[in-house]
């Protein structure tokens, strides 16, 4: 009886050790951001995707969804230093907006990271970003 | 040795209750949907959107797929009350499709809730209703 | 108390099978690979997502991560079999990379198995398959 008192207590302590950390992924699976994508060479998709941030943030709240935007391929210009939305960016980077450059694209257009926006972020793929936040829980969001 | 029974008993409890309610997510997470983005004006991508639809159900079942059609930005325009795919959207409607229609985006084109097509739903956001959405485990598709 | 102890023992133990198979689960949601879809009828927009593809290979390694091409729509002429991107797609082939053709698609715009380039898969319906890998666990872009 003392036997199966241990056991049980053992599994008792496994299962609660197990479930203690499958509590930590959900806690983890509740928290995660959303991840948008921009790769078009477009004024009016950059200034788009940015308002479609601010509506994410004034529905859900700014402090309880992180959003990061990439921008990769021709979508790299959003984030030159003279960008034609640096007003928004400054707008959504004082809101908790992260902004992710694409350095395979910063190559593949001659920018370097000195001609882009400061503040924004760099990464060695875009598409990769993209894909690791997805498997970390993220949303994904191509407006 | 009876505090050891009654430690393992109180961990078996607590397990099984976190069980209970992992296996009630894990439930839900083979029920969840599709949400489907339409942010384009466009008769021929609101058209082809919706053959996509018609699609999805025919190969995974009417009854065993939820999908959720969101229109925003200048997509709102296809769930206009006068809208150039009244028929598809009436067919897919009757198919048990849902559509819903971001208020942001009917305040910035000027429409009322009269201007929209009979049976659409409302969400304050319609960007932040695809995040819910992926939040609950439903798939995303941009066509 | 022997009761105690064998009540405890039964929890510990259904806990430590269910425990057992959330393990599993949460092993195949480290294994998903990436679904990437191409709906357009466009040279450049092939070209790009090849080349976003190589990148994740490229940043990700090329035997951690599946990646699987659905092509439909007007993009299921990338893999027809005289496709403008035929090089890319042998090259992307030798990297371990698949290619689907929607096979409605390929009814709408009269292409036969014959028709599509060697090598390539095929499925009922390319929106419903994208569906699919999303409810595996699989992350999803859009070029």
């Amino acid at each position: 009886m003392r036997r199966f008192g241990k056991t049980a207590h053992l599994f008792g302590a496994i299962t609660l050790i197990a479930a203690f950390f499958l509590s930590l992924t959900t806690a983890a699976a509740d928290e995660p951001g959303v991840v948008v994508q921009v790769n078009d060479d477009s004024l009016a998709k950059w200034s788009f995707t940015l308002t479609n941030v601010e509506n994410i943030q004034a529905q859900l709240g700014k402090k309880k969804v992180k959003i990061e935007i990439v921008a990769f391929g021709p979508g790299i210009f959003m984030l030159e230093r003279n960008s034609g939305v640096r007003q928004q960016l400054d707008e959504a980077m004082k809101n908790g907006v992260t902004f992710i450059a694409c350095e395979a694209s910063m190559r593949e257009h001659n920018l370097a990271r000195k001609d882009i926006y400061p503040g924004v972020g760099f990464v060695p793929s875009g598409v990769a970003e993209i894909v690791n936040k997805q498997r970390d829980g993220w949303s994904y969001l191509k407006p």
